[in-house]
């Protein structure tokens, strides 16, 4: 009896990648994050962001689906609207993010499982993939999501970003070069059976 | 809609830690380990472990046992037999290290969900959370599995060892001292929404 969990990949051949106009980050800087989600905090309560792993493979090895911004590195993903559900937000956010705005051969986006989830304690850079001992009122929540991609379709890509495929060797143990949450996948995805299709 | 999974955390204070005959290593060094690892392949191939992680609250903060042999710390575990199923074979191995030999108020070992995979692509110290590319025969693999503990009951532990709880924060970037698969526990855990009963 064996309890393995089966994700298929397909080949990153197998979609296509177009452009659409681009996007900007909503803070300039990290201290200017940080003071927006001060305000925010103090109009809405705890931000709750989702970020999304996409995986495909290459001859036969899972890669990761990142999105580059020169040298910086991250997932898609971005904020919920307050009362937002999760499953709902995640595929408004990734539409917004990645599919075309037409919606011809825009991608079904199918939340598979959460990965891990992350708490900022304080309004402070430093995040834990736990909700630190005796915090109550953590000021942010992020859900890194897995989602399962079709056989076929087509990314657009914002034209200030590039799309890249990390494999998993890559990303394991980075956390200085991708940060905490990117390095961490490859422990997080390590409790599926991938198959390449 | 949300996709949280909860899992239950019972008080440490709720089981009993009783102690039995001490468990050796088969191996007294390293390198034994690797040497047996070898003349174990030529004979029966891939060699499979378990290693199982349990969770208890001490309040309301989730914590590991961990098995500690002086400044040494280890996940309870071992070797299943050639053709042993994965469920069955965790449930023998917890067994034979941590139920009272007499079996009263012993625990049954409810095997909840796979936390993570381990594979050692060489008879080599180094393991990895994937197949490594171009490994098509990995030598060792190891799958941690996560126990789903019952509101009461007996841990036996062997008299050799001892049986520690330790925070999830005290494990966080902690590979130096715990190693990479025990280190990794609040990265693969933080997916799941602990309840604290
Ligand atoms: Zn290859
Ligand atoms: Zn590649
Ligand atoms: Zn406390
Ligand atoms: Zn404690």
């Amino acid at each position: 009896m064996s309890i393995a969990r089966n994700i298929k990949l397909y080949k990153l051949q197998n979609y296509t990648f177009a452009s659409k106009a681009p996007q900007y980050e909503k803070d300039s800087s990290v201290n200017n994050r940080l003071v927006r989600l001060k305000d925010e905090y103090a109009q809405y309560g705890m931000r709750r962001n989702i970020e999304a792993c996409f995986l495909v493979h290459e001859h036969g090895h899972p890669h990761v689906l990142l999105l580059q911004l020169g040298s910086f590195n991250k997932l898609p993903g971005g904020e919920l609207h307050p009362g937002e559900g999760e499953i709902e937000g995640c595929k408004r956010i990734l539409t917004e993010c990645l599919s075309p705005d037409n919606g011809v051969d825009a991608i079904e986006w199918e939340v598979a499982d959460i990965l891990s989830n992350w708490y900022r304690p304080n309004f402070e850079i430093t995040r834990y993939p736990y909700c630190p001992a005796h915090i109550t009122k953590p000021k942010e929540h992020t859900i890194v999501m897995m989602i399962q991609l079709p056989e076929f379709g087509t990314f657009a890509v914002p034209k200030n970003y590039k799309l890249v495929a990390a494999p998993l060797f890559e990303l394991y143990e980075s956390s200085t070069t991708y940060g905490y949450t990117i390095a961490s996948l490859p422990l997080v995805l390590s409790r599926f059976t991938f198959v390449p299709v």
